[in-house]
């Protein structure tokens, strides 16, 4: 019934779950968050370069399905990513997302991919990219609180990007603090499986929080947080989801990354409108100070932004070409005249 | 290197242009014009169920990229649309676009497929549809006046629909007139090809422009349209792309899809934002009239929306079932347990 191949413009680079499972071990787990990390700081160096939207959301009762678009000028790019809290009971993944990168200049897409495992990534490398600036010095260790999907990704980012050595592990359900010390078992990392998020703190510069109720919930309070650490805040990331005490946002200083977003969506929705933050560009491109003492508590109020994503479907664009790991997507319609779709279609029957 | 096959929640039906060509021949391009015409109608029915918002453009000077999302509260549909009026000089289609539709209940998408020439047969089924509403009774000859990609469609669906006869073509272009006129010669209808716009339009009832130049052109004179037809007015479309003199507006009733979007894209954009207009939905419930005398100039201003590609999303999804015309793609990652993304990827190696 077919009579003709579609041509190459029609073709779209499809990676896959299954060719991004070959492409991180192709490359090496921590090597790709160091890759996407390098692709994300010069991505941020160049932020106003950026056409900047907050990400459009469709709200139900049951979770959100967001677009995240955003351009360079050359390069488009956008990420479908639904968030469920609910999804977990039903055996369901809480976070699902794919993403496509297209040419500005004619409009047509280049590369379609799986982003559940990559955005897993490049959340990761974000989070450890910032706390490579932010952190205290010669930070060895850090407490993850929330050991669910994204807690390995997190703990690896830390010691391939930061250097940190030793995790320290709590959840409120013990079976996913298992799971993420099972899986992490062979990583070349120290890890402590703790039974409270106090003593996961104990000795830690770096307090990684990462939890997916869907509240206004205080997985830190006030009195757990001593000075000079640096607290890398994840899972307050819409609207209703937030996991710090307040009094704790009082005493850091806050680094975000774009804060037409974060004021909706991250810890800082519970602040003024007014209360200062740093966009985090700006410390990667010296127009704003990281941290300046040792006393200082600096917080990474992260809720992940379309540019994180752009340079981390970039990234995969580039690793493609050499390893092949993709399908070609006959996504396109291509006809050799381009006014004649409907002769295109006759000629296919 | 792959250890086990995906899971059934990961794998995303995708209907491919391949698989696109071969559905319209299994259904037949007018019995599918009738079947996308029925899908909208019903969902223009329930319009105010809808979460309706303007589409999201990333425009350049080259054109735009759009992401036009919807949901009816139960589905949440998006297509991906580019509009670039310089590609057909490249051998490239001005209009390339793909879709999804995902389960609001969970965030999962369900249906990937390919809109270049799904949104072709939808334009015209709505095309048609409204102009089944608004065209005078008995309305027999059509002018088409633009005779790229989307003229053949308009064509079959007003016969289809409307029971159009005559089809009279005009292009400023003969070849794109040739070629339409070739690729109609078989489908039951009466052509005549015309040397001006103006020779296209006489006895014609019904009245469809449809170019593409970026531009306020005016393809359409005041003097050109005497009283009692319906203009269907598809090319104007974007900010600063218009194809109607105002004084034709003035003379006109005016029905719109979405009067936020319309007035932005479409041929009003050429009058004040106050100037009436209905809502075309309206029509079809009942709330608002139609077409009340045959002097009157009836002018549907095009310009596409959201929950038209909804509608043509819903209707692949229930015919692939039957077709089994699509693929499965491994879009979603959906480990056994999904706190377990990381060993998900570890166990794939």
């Amino acid at each position: 019934m077919i009579n003709a191949a579609p041509s190459d413009k029609a073709l779209v680079p499809f990676v896959s779950v299954d060719h991004m499972m070959q492409l991180i071990h192709h490359i090496g787990v921590e090597e790709m968050l160091c890759g996407l990390a390098e692709y994300i700081e010069a991505d941020f160096k160049r932020w106003q370069l950026f056409d900047k939207t907050p990400r459009v959301a469709s709200h139900s009762t049951e979770g959100v399905i967001e677009l995240m678009p955003t351009s360079d000028g050359e390069v488009y790019g956008f990420k479908y990513v639904n968030g469920h809290p609910k999804n977990t009971a039903e055996g369901l993944q809480t976070v699902t997302a794919f993403g496509l990168l297209a040419d500005v200049s004619n409009g047509y897409p280049v590369l379609l991919s799986e982003m559940t495992l990559l955005t897993a990534m490049r959340t990761a490398a974000t989070s450890a990219l910032v706390a490579r600036t932010l952190a205290p010095k010669g930070a060895t260790t850090m407490a993850m609180i929330g050991n669910g999907a994204q807690s390995e990704f997190q703990s690896l980012a830390m010691k391939a990007i930061c250097g940190i050595r030793e995790i320290r592990l709590y959840d409120t359900d013990p079976q996913a603090t298992q799971k993420c010390a099972s899986n992490l078992a062979d990583q070349g990392l120290i890890l402590t499986t703790c039974s409270t998020a106090e003593e996961a703190m104990v000795g830690a510069q770096i307090i990684t929080t990462c939890t997916a109720d869907k509240q206004y919930a205080t997985i830190l309070t006030d009195n757990m947080v001593g000075a000079g650490v640096h607290i890398n805040a994840i899972g307050g990331d819409c609207p209703g989801k937030t996991e710090l005490a307040p009094a704790i946002l009082h005493r850091s200083d806050i680094f975000v990354e774009y804060p037409e977003q974060t004021r909706i969506e991250g810890e800082i929705q519970q602040l003024a409108e007014t209360h200062p933050v740093t966009e985090i560009w700006q410390v990667f491109t010296g127009q704003a100070e990281g941290r300046v003492s040792d006393k200082q508590i600096t917080l990474f109020d992260s809720v992940g932004f379309a540019i994180e994503d752009f340079s981390a479907l970039r990234y995969i664009r580039d690793q493609i070409k050499e390893t092949g790991l993709f399908h070609p997507l006959d996504l396109l319609a291509d006809p050799d005249n381009p006014r004649d779709l409907f002769g295109m279609l006759q000629r296919s029957k």
